[in-house]
């Protein structure tokens, strides 16, 4: 019953009109990659996900996974799909040439791919979205023949990953995990310990799955400074008895590698993506990248993570949207406010009415602001690999600045939208007929995913803002500054610029009140983060606006552009303000929180 | 594994020392009823909830309701709990003794009563919520045997009733609906047609269904002016045959009445709370209230299912919230960002965390906020069948005001509210063994139903304010004013009193620019209603927040009055500078949404 029609023009605008991208990663290694190809790519798994993913989403809701003495088995759809993405060679864009990948950049592997692969299946696309995650820590830390063995079907989607982080007692705060490494002569480890909530955990999508699991091997300082990271797999290659696995073939030994799954969780949605608890108990593991030094490497993967999550809300934003204008043309219930528009029709559609517009709005707008932002990151991301320290530098601080905002805000508008999108279906919205109740559903867990959204304040305010003696907040203000700057006596310009120079101001003043006042209570920074995150993500998504705003400007006339100059109005008539109350609630201080009795709640 | 007590504190607060609730019914026919009879409801209901209700809410989400062959079975569990409630007589409290109810107050019967029941089991709460709802328009406007027939049993919750209006293509615009009535000789009418989205419109509960259909009758005029209002039931009385029911006993005949259930909607929550097609094929029925005059009291059915459904809002919240307080006393994660407070464990609870208390106290005083204005509300109903005009005329009109503020706000809350509450918990969360998803899940219809909140912000926007020349918002303006004068010198007030007086002030600005600009254009109205609403409920918590503060303060060093003060304070300081934004947006005008080309969005 659902509609969804990959946004490709919006990518074309993004990709060739606003940002440049080809330009951009000039000189990183993608040599042969050119608009065409980009142009094709984003066609290609656009019609890939319409045409085999779409289809099985909802029987993946309905249907769901079964688990049986610790076995999951998907719906046979899944298995096809998922055949289908490997044949085609769609799972495994992000990879590297050398394993068998497109090796395309990561604004289409990361931006383009997540969005379309989460509209169409959100339950299907986390799995290639996990594996690729694994095969990016593996590729750049890992030992060589770990490396030659494992990333090549990684990369093709023949091997599924996953990340085991979270214990019952231990989800936020990894420093207390109980998961025990002990070493082997041969140089392997032996793993023992339970991890809950892990995503595609058991499954038979794939004949084998490794599990990249944090853990704590002898010697080690307390905390998360003693946390190391092993790649377990769940059956071992034959012949790994060695100690390593160089040379060895893909032949697997019957038996399990002590890893087992004891549980899969009932949850809100996602009912066609297992979320497991692994044990593993003496299983073969090992060591990837530092001992006592696992904690970056599982930030390096998470930090991907938290950008796909980001990116999982627009999906479902942009699928519950396109759902409720389909609806919002055919319903027809009362009469425009200024005069009969069908006469002919015994109502006018819903979309004469100026609530239902706001809403369909401010879905639309809050999409294409974040979609522009996540292919600026995406770029970024690419840039970081740059040899020039003038090109690296930026990205990485810009990188490190966005990552936080875009897993939060994203995902908190994601959810926003969503339940909005429902709103101007009424009923039929509740009703699973309809599909839009499951994206609602589906589109929560992006909150909690990957470090809840608080946890993502705290990071922006706590440590991004700070690190390095505020240098990534330098990085963004100095083309911040130009842009307003440049713009500030072009006319047409006004109504986006002057607004987003406010916010910019606000920004600048909420910011030095939360370094200063943190100093003395970190108290203040950690009750201000929130709205602070939040606020941030407004004047970023603002900038965006401007800068798209200034490239229609020079083409106005054409409905395209002209609808893009529209958007832009109404996010800084309509969206913006929040800005204002947020600058108030941040202003207030933890006072109010801080001091309400604990046993008073 | 949900907790959940009944806040009997709170209403215990709310009745005695904030509102005087006794004695401002005095005069009003509740002679017997004083503050021990209402304590005693409240613990008696609160415990019938807890120990019957509760229990059964997490089975009908799992089991929900079985349709076959046009037939809905319920599980035998709600058919166990439901019947305990008749015998107890917990079903009737709102009804006459006449008609054998407990008739109490409105502040119990449909505020205390209502939160009680959507808190421990939402689905079963509103099938008697829906029959006492056709009691009161039957009772007030139906032929006195039609009463004397259906009244008792709908009291007693023997027979249920349900309100039929929406049709396929028509919700919200009730004036295209096509379902007819044709009279007959005998005074009855042969109602046809098709009613989607019945809540309970057939189960197995009770033997006998009454059903409140909309129709249309030969001879009306076009729209909403033409529709009349019939009483229909399930099963016609043995030897109705009369054309009325006097003096025949409850006999049932075997066969339908030709009402028949063709479907049940597949939902996102409530899922033992059916939702059916209905079909009507020359069903027996009976005027209720005048021929052609039945939006009026549809209007006053509706206006009750307002209330209780903005309730059902503060109801799932109250639980939801209760639920994330538990999880986070006992979650450990992290320490106190000033220190370690519990050197023994491993890690804090998170209750020491500011973004956390700020999530909680963001649900816990919306809620007590609500609370609070709902009790006025209550209250004010009461006081609308006082014969002195002095009590009545100021009731009526700020229960006209109050009502679309309470179903639009007090649900959209409700739903934040349960989102923050689900993420309080993580992970866990979003698992079903925890309970709180399905009052996510639960809660997200009451935005929906008896018109979506932006119909609500419409009815008050466009008709509550401007209705009887502004009479409802000056019975709201004059107590609120003397209240603000009264406490401008008293400087314990301040920090609650000028916010307050800042936010009436705005209100009175903006409401004066909608009635302005509305009048040239009605658009203006329509773009700010949502926004409007939004920031007049702030206002209302805002009014309740300053008077709990302004008793609590005369019982300081009590926990239970500090607490409050503490509410209060967060109240003003975190969640009232909303409005500021709210401001922004209304003042933005139409024009963002209204010139956006139909065909680009």
């Amino acid at each position: 019953m659902t509609v969804w029609e990959p946004p490709i023009r919006e990518y074309d605008f993004l990709f060739n009109e606003v940002f440049n991208a080809i330009e951009s990663i000039e000189g990183l290694g993608f040599e042969d990659f050119d608009a065409d190809y980009l142009a094709m790519l984003t066609e290609g798994w656009g019609m890939h996900a319409k045409e085999v993913w779409l289809p099985i989403n909802e029987l993946g809701d309905k249907v769901g996974l079964k688990f049986e003495d610790g076995n999951i088995s998907m719906p046979q759809e899944f298995k096809d799909a998922y055949r289908k993405g490997i044949d085609e060679g769609w799972l495994a864009t992000a990879c590297k040439p050398e394993h068998g990948g497109m090796g395309v950049p990561t604004f289409f592997s990361s931006v383009t791919w997540s969005e379309f692969g989460t509209s169409a299946c959100m339950a299907l696309s986390v799995l290639p979205a996990l594996s690729i995650g694994v095969y990016e820590v593996l590729t750049s830390n890992g030992r060589q023949d770990l490396v030659d063995y494992f990333a090549p079907s990684l990369a093709s989607g023949e091997l599924a990953g996953t990340m085991c982080l979270t214990e019952p007692h231990a989800g936020t705060d990894l420093g207390i995990i109980t998961t025990r490494a002990e070493p082997e002569d041969d140089g392997s480890y032996r793993i023992s310990g339970t991890k809950i909530f892990i995503t595609y955990g058991e499954h038979d999508m794939t004949d084998n799955i490794v599990h990249l699991v944090l853990a704590k091997a002898p010697g080690g300082p307390e905390g998360t400074r003693g946390i190391s990271l092993f790649l377990v797999p769940k059956y071992l290659p034959a012949e790994w008895e060695s100690g390593g696995v160089e040379g060895i073939s893909h032949d697997l030994v019957p038996e399990h590698n002590g890893v087992t799954c004891s549980g899969s969780e009932e949850k809100m949605g996602l009912h066609a993506s297992p979320t497991c608890v692994m044990n593993f108990d003496d299983s073969v593991g090992w060591l990837v990248g530092p001992l006592h030094g696992g904690m970056p490497l599982m930030f390096q993967m998470m930090n991907r993570e938290r950008l796909a999550t980001g990116i999982m809300g627009l999906g479902l934003a942009e699928i519950a949207y396109q759902n409720a204008l389909a609806w919002s043309r055919d319903r027809r219930q009362g009469r425009d406010l200024r005069g009969i528009r069908d006469p002919n029709k015994p109502a006018d559609n819903i979309l004469v009415h100026p609530d239902v517009r706001r809403m369909l709005l401010e879905a639309k707008v809050n999409n294409e602001g974040c979609r522009a932002l996540a292919v600026w990151t995406g770029i970024l991301i690419d840039q970081m690999n740059s040899d020039d320290p003038e090109v690296a530098e930026p990205a990485e601080a810009l990188v490190a600045l966005f990552t936080p905002i875009i897993k939060a805000h994203f995902t908190d508008l994601g959810c926003e939208t969503c339940s909005t999108c429902m709103q101007v279906m009424g009923g039929a919205g509740y009703c699973s007929e309809f599909g839009v109740e499951q994206f609602y559903r589906d589109v929560r867990i992006s909150k909690i995913w990957e470090g809840t959204n608080g946890i993502q304040a705290l990071d922006l305010a706590g440590r991004k803002i700070t690190q390095n003696m505020g240098k990534n907040l330098r990085h963004l203000m100095w083309p911040l500054t130009e842009f307003i700057e440049k713009n500030r006596d072009i006319p047409e310009m006004g109504e986006f610029n002057k607004p987003l120079h406010q916010g910019v101001r606000g920004l600048q003043q909420i910011t030095l009140l939360m370094i200063a006042e943190g100093m003395a209570n970190p108290h203040f920074l950690a009750a201000g983060a929130t709205d602070y995150c939040r606020y941030f993500g407004n004047v970023l998504l603002g900038y965006m606006w401007a800068k798209m705003a200034k490239v229609c400007l020079e083409r106005q006339g054409e409905p395209f552009y002209d609808a893009k100059l529209a958007s832009a109005r109404f996010f800084f008539k309509r969206i913006y303000p929040e800005t204002i109350s947020l600058a108030a609630k941040i202003q207030s201080g933890p006072k109010t929180l801080m001091d309400y009795p604990a046993e008073m709640f």
